[in-house]
């Protein structure tokens, strides 16, 4: 059992930003030579978030559209006072879908559904350049 | 340390399909022999869930209802437009609510509370036959 | 590789009460002595839970009114008609946001954002004594 550990990088474009970094995270895995564990995608920060999704370019509009319809971000938020940097849609919905995601895997791959991929999802208000740390538990 | 796995089998019969897997989940903590460590319950697919709640007759129907508001299952969702199977409902609730959830464990009991059950969700929209996962990583 | 466990101990308020416990959870990955790994923070029970925000004073009114508004603490929920309690929406929160996050650390640092801290919330809807199980799993 160790631990192995690398990042992903991104740019992204923020309002509900949508990327595929499934090969990236088995492309981790693979380097590890870990045959069975568990894997914590986790972006840093708090304006994104890690989930899963069937990437497909119907939810790639649904799921804009809801959290426009839940925590819109035209509406003022509390948040926007501190800073006045116009991103409390952003902190919201991050803080609500969490910043980290957690997949067991075995035989060296990830436990993942045919239609089913892990996406990072940027809210921000601004396009950025993001890290998200893959780390891996296993043997 | 090691890693130690086994699978859940379930009958479901979707639409917001609510089951309790908490033995099963300790079941397996059982067999594995560990003391200590930390627990992966993991749904594989796009379109069901992992949470813990009470489960007690009044929540298993408060959930299907707030899901049924916040993301119905009679609207038009744009995945639908992708594959016509009419289950974009499914796949958004399983995007917020997430595949997985991870518990620790000490003494070989999972840290979870009198009222606090595993519960698996599935939210499609015809009854399957499912697998969960539960990876256990500990000593 | 080997596991570090210890508590978080709070007295908490209730109705979104939400505590910043980044500095208690740095300092049990402290004391385990670990370089690298990966942390999971669970609260006990089925009326509380665990994210990650910028815990600055304009969000900690947002997020008590966003969960106002998305799942009310003054409209009937089933879950009270089976113990007379009255904190359905209690539980319904934190089934949506989940008991538990997950945070990888390196350098015996945390993998999180200077602006990204680790709240506990409480949803009850009474004052409780609380505690909360930090797990490391690391080398």
């Amino acid at each position: 059992m160790s631990v192995y550990r690398d990042k992903i990088k991104l740019s992204t474009s923020g309002f509900c930003d949508i990327h595929d970094i499934t090969a990236e995270v088995s492309g981790i895995l693979k380097k590890s030579g870990f045959n069975q564990g568990i894997c914590c995608v986790a972006a840093v920060g708090s304006t994104s978030a890690v989930s899963t999704i069937e990437y497909e370019p119907g939810l790639l509009k649904d799921i804009p559209r809801f959290f426009q319809s839940l925590l819109p971000d035209d509406v003022p938020y509390e948040h926007d006072k501190t800073w006045g940097d116009g991103n409390g849609f952003s902190h919201m919905r991050s803080f609500l879908l969490k910043t980290s995601a957690t997949i067991p895997f075995n035989d060296g791959k990830l436990d993942l559904g045919t239609w089913q991929q892990i996406v990072y999802l940027d809210f921000d208000n601004r396009s950025r350049r993001r890290e998200i740390t893959v780390q891996l538990i296993g043997e």
